[in-house]
Formats: structure tokens, sequence, C-alpha cells
């Protein structure tokens, strides 16, 4: 069952290699199918190389596994937060890319200070906190997740795909696993852009607001201009 | 018709993809006819390793599009008002590589530090200026090219084949979509050096103006012996 | 003898090269047959693309050559130390891989900034002294594996499965040559990491030790979670 | 003639690319056959891609084309330069490799910071001057290779095989062609971590004396042990 998600989520996977963001059994990208409302995710710590569509894990959004002789991703109950705190999600991506992770271990936002942010991020990236003495020795990874989703508190899931986890890295989502992946490219080009300018120009602007509203305009909502009409 | 240009300028682009400039769908480039005043450019949002010759879209120069049922790259309106403004320019490259980027989004120029910067740029990579709220407003990618068009009053096109729009990236052009993307790739390098030499000595001192005259005239004008001559 | 051992040896070689942590002949990997006492190990200053398993060189605990006509790495005796010192060690990686060099060269240890660390390294990634005139001027590749040992005093080896040598580079181990460059490539990825994050913020903050201590009991010891089931 | 000379410069030339150092058509390598006084060089501005020994130019010691229908590099007086100023030199590359450079513009030389250096390098690598305005005008390229020479007297060419020219990059060189390569990678190498070191920390030590001595002696001279014996 769900063949197609499957994989359409080791593709997703192996993308995570493919474009330099994971090295070894690092990262793990998940994809859910909302009618049944089951997920698809990698299965821990397997080498990428070796995997096949019928490694992939299926659980429920309660975490219970549904399909699948492996254990899913450690990290999958912070996938399940945050596909249960916003039914628009239909795919997560985890990696620990370089520059995003500096970020995230700087336990600074990542400012926006160009247009390749702006057509990605509609604002900063934003920082969820670290998580107190309880949070991680009880339920840990789901922890993460309601962390994620503290900090996200006001904010649009669909305009902000991203965020650092203080002292750990990024995660990112989308519309589906694909989506969540080309938005960790994105993260990690703009964290290392971002990185290189504060360097060059600690007191380098923020991006006009105006010039921030346009870009995402142009690639999202109603009067998006960019790419090809669907069909 | 237009074949060959519309071989040349997709495979101008896949040389971005190459050379590592870009990432996912990002960048574009275009070729110019100059007997048609045809212009052949990257459709938008269309990943690079499906790109046909015959997705290619042709416009003309008031950027009404001519063949092609796919919609051009959204910055080209930037394209066609270098082409208005340099009648010499036969190809153009915009991309968001990282180095060039990060000067962009650091709001400075890039300075002249090296021969590998002087055998390409006669002087300093120019900055041009942020779009104001009415630029970015109405007609926003027109006005990108507008920008750089006033950056370059009493500057030489020819002599100087690229500029950084502040908060955006590098637009870089040339003779042909294949010497256009050459600078782009020369850029980055340039950039990259640079930002490295301005950590490791902030005082660097620029290339003395006669080792900058040298180089130049040793590979452009009249004089040039770089290279093999043209038959 | 050894046929298998002689092939996981060179792949482990091998895989320094695929995962870029050396260029040239540069860099060793050995592994150890506990019940022979009989360690496997690359010989000097041969090229990788040329190495089969029967370049491989077999030498006893006591650098004494057992098979292989070619010389072994100049690195063995230290290598050799390290087995003699702690006996759960199974193979050790030795690269001057840039970031974690960079540390080492900058005489300072690797604090543990994220859990990227924690998940390998449990706490900072130590650094052994410089070695005296005395000890460089007699048995100075032997030497280099002491001062190890005499960081490592009151120090867990299989929860700290590297260090670095001051003004030299990295060593790692692991419970098999394999294992040992799984830990070299990790360092590498956290060495960079921790140098960026350094360079954002000078004053980030170490781990928190509960988070440390999670990160570590989730993918070592007996409650261990992370990746599949022995069988 | 000279087929086997012309096949080892051709193949050291696409070393440069293969190991990352030049774009384009960036870069030149040399190689010398000392009974016939001739010299092997890559041709001015050609892609490698396209490259085939044929195309290689042959030229004496004054410079003359011996053979070969396409212009040598423009830098070929540089390099008869170093010919003639030391017999022992059999072969020479320039490259405009990023962090080397990134040195030579910042008119500092690169300190000794590790044992990576001091197995290629036996010191600092030297920074030799700007050419002053009447050298950049009248036999520019022989005069970049005559500030090179002034740089080295009372240094050995042999111990310290490269070389910084202040405000263009580096030149290496070996006992062939394949050997000046490997030091053109060498140096990057070690360029890139001295770069890092001296972020991490501005006051990082030199190696001390005593093991930049050893690991000279250990890799070359009369006792060197590194490698296997040639036969």
């Amino acid at each position: 069952m769900l063949e197609q998600l499957k994989q359409d989520v080791l593709q997703a996977n192996l993308d995570l290699v493919r474009h330099g963001l994971v090295p070894l059994t690092w990262g793990n990208v998940s994809g859910i199918d909302r009618s049944s409302g089951w997920i698809v995710i990698k299965p821990s710590g397997v080498a990428y190389g070796a995997l096949t569509p019928g490694d992939m894990v299926v659980v429920d959004l309660q975490g219970k596994t549904v399909e699948g002789s492996l254990r899913p991703s450690s990290d999958t109950p912070a996938h399940l937060c945050l596909y249960n705190a916003c039914p628009l999600i239909g795919g997560i991506a985890h990696t620990h890319s370089p520059y995003a992770t500096m970020f995230a271990q700087s336990c600074r936002e990542i400012p926006c200070l160009g247009t390749t942010h702006a057509d990605q991020f509609h604002g900063p990236v934003p920082l969820a906190r670290f998580l107190s003495e309880e949070e991680v020795q009880d339920d840990y990874e789901a922890n993460m997740g309601r962390v994620i989703v503290e900090r996200f508190r006001g904010l649009d899931w669909q305009s902000i795909p991203g965020v650092l986890l203080a002292g750990h890295a990024p995660f990112t989502w989308g519309t589906s696993a694909a989506d969540a992946v080309l938005h960790a490219v994105a993260l990690e080009r703009i964290a290392h852009m971002a990185f290189g300018t504060l360097r060059l120009n600690p007191e380098a602007p923020e991006l006009p607001r105006y010039i921030l509203a346009k870009h995402h305009r142009r690639k999202h909502g109603p009067d998006a201009y960019y790419g090809q009409k669907k069909s």
C-alpha cells in the first residue's frame, strides 16, 4: 500500500544525499497520505545506498507502525507532531546540513538578507528554544516537535517552511516530501550566504520589507508568476 | 527558428549547473540574435534535467513572446533592459552564486585585489542600488535592469562584464550566452578569493593600476596575446 | 591470510577518498584481528587508485611485518600504541581532514556545541599535546601514540572515539576499520560546524549536559534506540 | 618528439582540473627534458577537455617555439626563468587555486602551522614582491619569474617547492610535471588549513622547529622513510 508515496519518500531521502546535505546515515524525510492519515518515513540508521521502497516504514499519526519490518527514524515523533499541528504539511525533511546547523548551534535566527531568502522564507528563519531537562528525559523526540509548534504560534507554516532547533539542526517542510527537500536545499544555501554576508558586513541591512513582500508574492499565492501555470 | 541559438542557450544554462553555480531551478541565461532582435531565454521554474532546446522561449526586445509554449524566466524584463542598453551584449547570465551574492547582500563592491580579477573585470565589480518601493511595485524586473543601466553610466559594459544588485545577486554578460556564463564562473571565483583575502587582511591593497591595465590589455583589445589567434 | 580483513581495510582506506577526507596518498586506516593480534594497514605512500588487497601489510602488535612486500604506513607505530592501550579498539583512521586539522593546528579542543557532536563524541574532542624534542627525535611515531594515551587517562576510548594531535591532525578509532572511518567523517563535519558556529557566535553555549547525555544514550549502550536492532 | 613528456604534461594539466584547482582555461603546467633543454607546455587559452598531446607546445630555454602550431601559455617566460635558475626543476605548475591565491592577494606568507605543511615545505611558503611599473610594462611574464628568483636567493628550491606572487597566485615546481601538480594540490590544502587556523586562533603557534625538521627528513633526503624504496 502507498507504493507511490514510498517511492516518493525514498527518492526524497536519496535527494538529500545527492544535494550534499547529509553524509553516512544522517537525515530523514517523510511524507503523509492525508486521506488515510498514514506517514511514510525512512528507517533508522540504514545506509542510503541500500534503501529500497519496501524498507520505508508506514506509521499512523499516533506513531504506531502500520507496515514495515524496520524501526522508523528515531526522529519520527517530531515529524508526527508537525503533521498533527499543521494539516497543510505534506512532507518533512530533517538534516544536519552544515551552515543551517551553524546558525542553530549559534542560537541565532537567520535574518532575511536578500531575495534568495525572500523567495523561500517570508521573514527570518525562526529559532526554537533548547528543550528543558524534563522535556529531554521524557518523550524527547515528541518534545522537539512541541517546541517547534510553540515557536510557530502566530507564524504561518506555509510562508515560513522551516525552523532551526537550538543546539540541534534544521527541520523543513512542504506540500510533499520533495517540496520539503527543496526547502532544505534552499535553506542551506541561504544559511551559507547569510553566514558570509555577516562576515563581510556585520551590519548588513535586512532586505527592505517591500522587496521581501514582492518576492514572496511573485512565487506564492494567487498572483504568483514564477514558474509555469499548473494545469 | 534560431535552432543553433536555442542549443547554445540551453547548453549555457546547463553549464551553470555543471559549474556548481545554481541548484534546483535557480538561475537563467539568455542569448540574442542581433539581426532579428530576438532573444532566446530559459523558461521559468523548469528543472534543468528536463530542459530541451524546444523548451527555450523566444521573445522580442519588447518582451513579446515570439515562439514557445512556456513562460519565459520571470527575470526576462531585466535581460531585455540590458540588451536594449548595450548593443554589444550577446548573452546574459543571472545566478545566485554564493560568494558573489554575499557581496551583493553586504552592499559592497568587489575590489580588485589580484590578477584573477584583472583578467576579467577592469576595476571593481560595481554594485547597483536597492530599488525603491515604487520601482518594486510597478514593473519590478524591468526596473532591476534600469538600476543596472543607471549604475553603468560612465562605465564600459565590455571591460566590466558584470554587476551586483544590492540585496539580490549578480548579473553577468558577454559576447554570447557561453561568454556570459564564463564571466559568471569567473565572478564567483573572484568573489570567493576577495572574501578570503579580506578575512586574512582587511587592509589588503588593491592591485596596482599598472598591473590591472596590463592584465586587461593582455586578454582584451588589439594587442591581446592571451589565447589563440582568432582565424 | 586475513583476506576478509584486508578487503575491509582496503575498502576503509578507499572510503577516506570517497568522503573527500584525503587527497593524494595522505591518510591511513588499519584494522586488527584480535584473535591473532595481527594488524592490517595501508602501505606507505602508494596511490589509492592502485591499491589492491594484496598490497595491505600485516604487522604484529610489536610492529614486526608478518606478511607483505611493501613498507607499512610510516604512522604504524602510533596505531600499534593505541591498539595496545585499548583492547576494545578494532580499527584506526588517520587523516589530515581540513577542519579537524585547523583545530589541531590552533591547539583548541572541539567543544560540544550541538547534537551532531553529541551523537558521536560524549564531550569535547580532546587535544593531545605537542611532542617534546626528545620525543620527536627518538621513536617519533610511537611517541605520537603515547601522548594520545597520556591524554586519554581518565577518559573513555569508546565514548570519545577520536583525538586531535597538536600541530598535526586527528586520529579516530572504532570497533572496526569501517567504524573508524565513520568517526573520521563525523569528526570533520563536527569540526566544520564548530568552526562556523564560533565565527557566528564566539560565545556560543556548549550543549546542555542533559542533552549531551541523552544523545549519547540514544545511540550507544544498553538502551540505545537509534538504528536497527543487531541480530 | 618528446612524446612521453607531452603525454605526461597533458596528464599533469588535466590533473589540475581533476583536483579542482582550476576552472575554465585557467592554469598551466610544463615539464622539461633536460638532455635537450626543451620544454613542453600547455597552449594558451584552450579548453582542457579539448587538449591532445599534439596540442602541447615545445619551446627551448630561450622561449623559441621548437614544435607546435598553437601559442604556448602566456606565462611561458616565467616558467623558463625558473628552469634556467634551478637545474633541478623538472616541472612547473601555475594555478589560481582559491586559498593559496587569498594569501598571495593578502601579501602574507603562509606560516608553517602544522605537519601537513612540514611534509611538503620546509618553512613558510614565501611571498615574492609586486612587480614595479617598469617590470610590468616591459617583459612582464619573464619579470614574474625574475622576482621569484630574487625571492629565492638564499632559499633551497627543493625543500621549498613553491611561492606566492603578490597580488597574483602561486607557482609550484618539482622533479616532474606530476610532482609540480602534487605540490600545487598540497599547497592549496595547506593554505586552506592555515586560513582556518588563523581564524580560530590568530596567535596560533608555528610548528616547533624540531618537528618541522623531523617531518622534512622523514620524507626527503638520505634517511627518508616515508613511501616505498625507489628501486
